[in-house]
C-alpha cells in the first residue's frame, strides 16, 4: 500500500474486468445473443466508481477481495442506466465509450433486455459472492443501499426529472436535486458501500467518506456539464453539444460557465478537507479526486 | 388454517396491496410522476405469483409474515417485466389489465424508467424487510435465487428468445425451453423462496416444491397460449390473438391445439401428485393449481 494509488489503477481495473468475467454468462450462453450483447455494453468505460470504492477501501485498510462484489455490482447499475438512457425514447444517442450504443449495435428490444438482465445481475453478484468475508447482515445492507440509490429515489428519479426538465429553465435548486439525485445517488453509494463493507467504523469516519463522496458525486455532474460544452464527441467517446441540443438546463446554463468551475472546484476541495481525519491513509481517495478533476472525459 | 384457501385469497391480496403502499413511494414523492405511474402500472392483476408464495407458506406452516417481502418482490419483478415486455421495442401492445399499459397511459421514457425502478425496489423490499423474522443468510439466498429467475438466464433471457424467435417456427423443445425461461423460471422461484423462508426441510420436500413450481410454471404458459386463441380481449384484459398475428410459436401451433390441453392438464396433475407427501397441509397449493387450471384470462 506504499506506492501511490496511480500505480493501482491497472490492476483495480483488471480485477473488475475479471469479476465482470466471472459474474458476466459467457457469450455462448444460452441465450447467445442476449450474453454476448450484456458484455458488448459492459465493455470498456471509466471505471471511475469501482475505482471508488477500491480506494476507500483502501482508506478503511479492507482487503481488495472485500469489495469485488461491489464495485463490480456498481459497475453493472451504472453500465444498465448507460444502455437504457441511450435508448431512443431517452437520450436517443448513437454513440458511447467511442463505440455504437447497444441499440444501435445490436437493436432496442435487446438493448431494453440488456439494462434489466444488467440490473439484476448486479444484485446478484452482492447476494451471491460469498468469498467477500462480509458477514450476511452486512450485505444484505449493502443491497438496500444500492438500490435506494439505484431506484425512483436516485438514479432513476433523476433521470426521471431530467427527461421532464428537456426545454424548461430549472432554478439551481431545481438543478441541484436533479444532479444530487442521477449521478450523485451511485457515486455516493460507492462510499457507502465500502464503508459498508468495513463493518463498524467510528461515527466521523463514516461521516467524513459520505461527504466526500456528496460532494464528488455533484461536481462530477457539474464536471459533464462543463465537458459537453468544452470536449468534442472525439474526446468524450459520446456525443458532445447533447446538453444545449435537448434545451436541458446544467450549471453552465443557470449559472454561467466560469461560476460553474468554481462550484465544481469548491466541491473538489470540500471532498478533500473531509479526508483529514484519515492523514496519511486518506492518499488513494486524494488521488481519486484530483484525477477525477482533471479528467477531459 | 382450518378453512379452505378460497377464503384467504382476498385476505392475501391485500396483504400484497398492502405491502406494495408500503414499499412503493407515495404519488406525491419527488419524482411524482415517476412514483404516479409506478403505482398506476402496479394496480390490479390476478397476482397469482404472491398467491403461490403464501400458499407455498402455509404448506410449510409458516406465517404470512415470513412471506411478505418475498410476495412483493415476486410480483414487483413481474410488473416490471409486464410493463417493459409491452413496450412499442418489444411486444407492442396498448392494453393490459383492461387498462392503457404504462407507456400508453404516460410515455415510453417513464415506462423503461418505471419498470427499471420496480425491479430496483423488488431486490430492496427483500433487502430492507427486517420484521420478516427470515436470517440475514437465508434473506441473501432468496435475492440470489429471484436474480437468478428473473434476469438472463431466466424470464430476461426467455423474453430474449421469444422475441428472436418471431416468424421462425421452433421445434417443442426449443418452445419449452423459451417457456421454461420466460414463464417457468419466475413461478418456480415462487415455490423456492417461500422453501427459503422455512429454512432448513427435509430435501423431499423441498424437491416436492419445486417440481410443482416446474410443473405449474410451463402449464400456466401452454394455457396463456391457449387462452391467446380461445379468449376474448375482453376477458384477458390485454390483446387476444398476439402470437398469430406476431408469428410466435405456441404450444397449440406446434403440437395442436388438443395436444396442447392434454399436455397442460398433465402437468397441472404431476404439479399435484407431487404435493402427496404433505398429505392433508397440502390443501392450499393443492386448491390454487385448481384455479389456476380452470382461469379463463
Amino acid at each position: 500500500m506504499s506506492a501511490p494509488f496511480a500505480e493501482r489503477l491497472a490492476p483495480y481495473r483488471q480485477r473488475l474486468d475479471d469479476s465482470f468475467a466471472r459474474w458476466l454468462p459467457t457469450a455462448q450462453t444460452y441465450p447467445a445473443r442476449l450474453h454476448e450483447a450484456m458484455r458488448y455494453a459492459s465493455d470498456g468505460g471509466k471505471r471511475l466508481r469501482p475505482l471508488l470504492v477500491y480506494a476507500a477501501g483502501e482508506v478503511l485498510g479492507l482487503p481488495a477481495r472485500a469489495l469485488d462484489a461491489a464495485a463490480c455490482a456498481i459497475e453493472m447499475i451504472h453500465v444498465y442506466s448507460l444502455v437504457h438512457d441511450d435508448l431512443p425514447a431517452m437520450d436517443d444517442d448513437a454513440l458511447r465509450r467511442g463505440r455504437p450504443t447497444t441499440h444501435v449495435a445490436y437493436d432496442e428490444a435487446t438493448a431494453i433486455l440488456v439494462g434489466d438482465a444488467l440490473q439484476t445481475q448486479a444484485f446478484h453478484v452482492i447476494a451471491a459472492d460469498d468469498a467477500s468475508g462480509i458477514d450476511a447482515a452486512q450485505r444484505l445492507r449493502m443491497i438496500a443501499v444500492l438500490a435506494e440509490a439505484a431506484g425512483s429515489r436516485g438514479m432513476v428519479g433523476g433521470q426521471a426529472v431530467d427527461l421532464e426538465s428537456e426545454g424548461r429553465t430549472l432554478s439551481l435548486a431545481e438543478l441541484e436535486a436533479l444532479h444530487v439525485h442521477k449521478t450523485g445517488a451511485m457515486i455516493r453509494a460507492c462510499l457507502q458501500l465500502a464503508t459498508l463493507a468495513a463493518g463498524e467504523r467510528p461515527p466521523a469516519q463514516v461521516e467524513a467518506l459520505d461527504h466526500y463522496g456528496k460532494c464528488i458525486g455533484l461536481a462530477f455532474q457539474i464536471q459533464d456539464d462543463i465537458l459537453d460544452i468544452e470536449s468534442s464527441s472525439a474526446a468524450l467517446g459520446k456525443t458532445a453539444g447533447k446538453d444545449e441540443a435537448h434545451l436541458k438546463s446544467t450549471y453552465p446554463s443557470v449559472m454561467g460557465l466560469p461560476a460553474a468551475k468554481v462550484r465544481a472546484a469548491e466541491l473538489f476541495e470540500s471532498a478533500r478537507e473531509s479526508l483529514a481525519i484519515f492523514s496519511d491513509a486518506a492518499e488513494p481517495l486524494l488521488w481519486l479526486s484530483r484525477h477525477i478533476e482533471g479528467r477531459d472525459r
